[in-house]
C-alpha cells in the first residue's frame, strides 16, 4: 500500500434538515482531482462518522470510489465493538475501499491497554480484505498511543501504519523510529505537518487540505524536494488556517472555511453547531494568508 | 417520575462465542426481585451498549420490562448524534422503558459546550413520550459536567434528573445545590454512594449493586433511617468491591463478580478481555466482606 | 497529639509596600479565640509560604504561639529539600509549634514516587523534635497520593497523620480505611467538610475557616452530635463562600473576604494580584449566606 | 544579547554527604571547552536550584563566570515571589551573569493568569541590569504557556526570549511565529530539538547536551547547514538518550550518564533518588549509539 503525500479527510455535507448531500459530497472532488493529492479519506472524525447511519456510511465510500481517478480511498471504519468494525471493514471493501483507517476503541478507555489494542486491530486486520491503518487521535479518545504497539502492529502483513493525530512530533518520531520502515506513519494534525514530515512521517490527512488543498500539496513537495526555506514559509502561513479548522473550530470551522474557499462544506449534523459570525470572518482572512505563503 | 433507592445498572451476559445470552440476563431477575431495588438500568455502559447492535438492544429494554415486576426501567439511549439518539429513545419507549438515560455526546467533544449539550439534551426531551436523565461519565467522555446546565435542563418537564458517575462528591452537592428539587441527583459511583446521600443525591445507580445488590441496599436503607454509624460501616464494607468492580477492573471485574456471586454474568464483547486469575481470586475475597458488613 | 475540630489556615497579611504586616496578623487571634477553635495552622498554602522569608516564617510561628491560647499550632515547614525541610522544621519547633505540616516535594514530579516521597516524610520525622503531618494538595503540586503510602507513614511514632486537601472525598475515605484510627486525615478543602467528615476525617483545615469561623465551627459541632440534617443545612450554606476563597479567587478572594467580615486580610504578595471589584461584591454577599445558614 | 547553538544546563555535582562538590562543578569545564558551545546555565532545574540554598547559587554563578572562556553564562533565577526573584537576579548579575533565565512562577498556579505572569516578567526585567529569558517547563510547573504572552513580553527591552521545554514542537512554533524575530526561542527538550530548530527554535538548551555535547552540537551544526539527512540521522541517534535523562530518569539519569561518559556528575541531593543499576546499564548502552549517529 502506497501512502503519501497529502489527503484531505472528506467532509460530509449535510443539508438544513439534517440528511446527506451527496452531490454536494461529488462535487468538491472537481476541485480536488486537480491538486496532486495522494487519495481521500472517507470516514474520518472530520466526515462526522461518528453521526452517520451505516447506509449512509456505505454510500459514501461507493461515491469517493467512483470519483477518485484511481487515486488511493481510505475508508474510516472503526467502532467500538471489534465484531462490528470488521463487518464494516469488509462492508467497505466490497464498495471498493483500498485500505481502512481504524480508530482505537474508547468507550472503555481505562481497560484499553496495549494488548487489548493489539488484540483489536490484529483480530480486524485478520479478517479484512483489505490492509488497514490504526488511528490514534487522543483529543477524541482520551487515550495516548503506546509506542512499543506499533513495532507490534507491523508484523501483521495486513497493518500498513497509523494515523497519528495526537499533534504530538515527538511521539510521532518515536513511533516512527519504533516500527520498521515498511510501517507507514501518517501525520493527522495539519499544524505540525512540516515538523512531523522532517520526522519522519510519509504522509498527511490534514482537515486543512479539505479548504486549502494547494498549500499542503505545496509544503509538502518543497519538503520532498529539500527545500526547508519554503517548507516552513509554507508552514507559518498554513498554521493559523490550520489550527482554526481544528482545535479552534473543529469540524463547522472546516465547513465553513471550505464554503468560503468555493467548495460545499454543507451544514453539521446536530450536536455540533454552525460557527458564529466571527469564527466566519476570522476563517475568511486565514484562507488567503495560506494560499499567499505558498504562492511566493 | 420516582427516582429512589438503588438500581443496578443491569450487565449484558454474552456467550463464549460472543453472541447475547437473554436467558442468563432473564436469570438474574429471579435473584434482584427479592432485594428491594428501586429499579433496573438497562444499556447502562456496564451493559456494554457501546458494543450491541440495535436489535440487541430492544430485545433487553423489552426483557427487562417484562421481569421487572413493575419497577422502574430505565434504557440507556445516548448516540453521538441527536436524532439517532430521539430514534433510540422513541423505541425504547416503545419497549415499554420507563425513563431514557440519554448518555453525553463526547466524539467532539471539544465542541460539546453548554450550550450544545443544552439543546441535545432539550431536542431528545422535546421528542421523547418518556423522562429522560442525563448521563454524566468523565472517565468515559472526557467531558466536566457544568454546574448551570443541570438548573437549565431542570426547566424541561421531560428532563427528570441526572445519572452523576464522577465520583466527585464535591461536584455532586453542587449539582444538587444548583438545581431545584425535582431535579434528581443520581449517585453513579458505588466507591462514594455514603457521601453523595449525604450531599444530597436521591438515588444510586451502581455496578456494586449487580453483584451485591444487599449490602448497597441496606447502605440505603441504613442512610434513609439516619443510622449513619450503620451506613458508614457498610459504606466501608463495600468500598474495596465496588472500586474492584469499576475502576480497578471494569466490566469484565464487574461480570466475574456476579459469576462468583451466584449471578449469570457471561462473557464481555471484544476488545474487552476477561479479568485474570488473580483478580478473580481478589474479588472472591472481597464479596463475602462487603456482605459482612452489612449484617452486623 | 490531639487534632480535632476546625483549624484555620492563618493567612499573612502584608502592607502596600509588600512587607509583612504582624500586628494585622496578631490583630485576628482577637477573634478567632472566641470560636471554640481547634488550633491554627501557621505557613500554610494560604499564609502564602511560598513568598515568605525563613525570618518572616519564623515571627509568624512565634506569634502564634503566643496568641494561641494554649491551642494548637501547626507550622508549615516543607520545602523542597529534605535537609532544608528539617532545618526548618527544627527552627519552627523552637519557636514553640506543636507539630509539622510537610508538603509534598513536587518540584521533580515525575520522580516523587511512593518510595521518595516516603523517605522524605520518614527522614523529616525522624530528626524532628515534634509531630508531623503529611500534606497533599494536587491543586498546587500535581501529585496524587498513593493510598498505601499513609498505611506506610502510619508507623512512624512522630508522623501523626495527613493534611488530604485533594477535595477528592473518595479519596479521602480511602485513606482513612488504609491507615490505622491513630493515623488522623485532617479535610483540607472546605467545600466537602461535611461528606469528608462522613467517611472518616477527624478535623478541618478550612480557607474558609478564616472568614467565617462562626459557620465552619457549627457544622463541624452539628456533625459531631448527629445532627446531619443541621449539618447539612450548614454546609450547603457554606459552599458558595468556600468554594469562592479556595478554587475561584485563591488567597486574594479569601484576604478579601476576611477584610469584608471584620478580620485584617491586609494584601498579597506579588506575582498574586488583588480581587476585582466584581469578585469582592460576590464575596460581600456569600459571608451572610454562609453565616444564616448556621444561625438556624 | 546572542544565543544561539547548544547551551548545557549545568548539573550541580553533590557529594556522598549531601554537600555541595564545587571542584567536581569546576572540572566538568575542562571538557565541555572542546564542544563549540554557545554557552552555559547554572541554576536550571538539571542543577537542581529547587533545592540550593542561595549562597551556594551564588558560588555556582561565580564559578562559572570565572570558567566560561568568555561564553554566555545564564544563570537560573526564578523564585515564587516576584521580590525574591528581583533580589536574586541582581545578585547573579553582579556574580557575572551575562542573563537571568526566570522560572513562571506556579505555586499558586490556578491564579497565574497572562496578566498575573506578564507583570512577573516585566517586574523582574524592569529591576534587572541584565536581559531576562522567561522559562516555561509544564512538566514542572504544570501551568501551559499561552502564546500571546510572548508577543507582549518581547516590547520590553531587556525580555530577551523564552527557554520552552514543553516539548510540544507546535506550541514551540506558534511562540516563534507570534513573537518578533527578536525575540529568541529556545528549544528546552533534547528529544524535539530537530523538529523545533525546523520550526524556529534559535538555540537548545538541552539536559542531554551535558552528557552528549558532541552530538548535541553536531545536530546543530548539521541543521545551520542546511544538512538535513544528516540532522535526522543525529537526532534518531539522540533521542533515546535524550528521553532517558529527562522523562524516564531524570537529573539522577543524567548525572549517571555523565559519570558514564566520563564527566563528574556527583549525587543527587534528596528527596530525589540515585537511579538502579538497571537504568545505569540502560543509559551505558544509549551513549555510544549517541555519540555513533554524528560519527558517519
Amino acid at each position: 500500500l502506497k501512502i503519501e503525500g497529502i489527503i484531505p479527510p472528506l467532509v460530509t455535507p449535510f443539508r438544513e434538515d439534517g440528511r446527506l448531500d451527496l452531490p454536494a459530497f461529488e462535487a468538491n472532488f472537481d476541485v480536488y482531482s486537480e491538486h496532486g493529492l495522494g487519495g481521500y479519506l472517507v470516514l474520518g472524525s472530520n466526515g462526522e462518522a461518528a453521526v452517520l447511519e451505516e447506509e449512509e456510511k456505505l454510500a459514501l465510500v461507493s461515491l469517493a470510489r467512483a470519483r477518485s481517478d484511481g487515486r488511493l480511498v481510505v475508508a474510516g471504519t472503526g467502532l467500538e465493538s471489534t465484531r462490528a468494525t470488521i463487518a464494516l471493514t469488509l462492508k467497505a471493501a466490497d464498495r471498493g475501499a483500498d485500505a481502512a483507517l481504524v480508530l482505537t476503541p474508547h468507550y472503555y478507555k481505562a481497560r484499553m491497554t496495549p494488548d487489548a489494542l493489539r488484540r483489536h486491530f490484529e483480530a480486524v486486520a485478520e479478517a479484512s480484505p483489505i490492509p488497514i491503518l490504526a488511528y490514534s487521535v487522543p483529543a477524541v479518545t482520551g487515550l495516548l498511543w503506546p509506542v512499543a504497539l506499533s513495532a507490534a502492529l507491523a508484523e501483521h502483513p495486513r497493518i500498513a501504519g497509523m494515523k497519528e493525530s495526537s499533534g504530538d512530533v515527538g511521539l510521532l518520531g518515536r513511533i516512527v523510529a519504533a516500527a520498521p520502515r515498511s510501517f507507514r506513519v501518517i501525520c493527522g494534525s495539519g499544524p505540525v505537518l512540516y515538523p512531523a514530515l522532517c520526522v519522519g512521517a510519509s504522509a498527511g490527512i490534514l482537515a486543512v487540505a479539505c479548504c486549502a488543498p494547494g498549500p499542503a500539496v505545496a509544503l509538502y513537495e518543497a519538503w520532498k524536494t529539500g527545500d526547508h526555506a519554503r517548507a516552513r514559509r509554507i508552514h507559518e502561513g498554513l498554521v493559523p488556517l490550520a489550527t482554526a479548522v481544528t482545535s479552534t473550530y473543529g469540524v463547522a470551522g472546516l465547513k465553513q472555511a471550505m464554503t468560503l474557499a468555493g467548495f460545499k462544506g454543507g451544514q453539521v449534523r446536530a450536536p455540533l453547531l454552525p460557527v458564529s459570525a466571527e469564527a466566519s470572518a476570522e476563517l475568511r482572512d486565514l484562507l488567503p494568508q495560506a494560499e499567499a505563503a505558498a504562492v511566493v
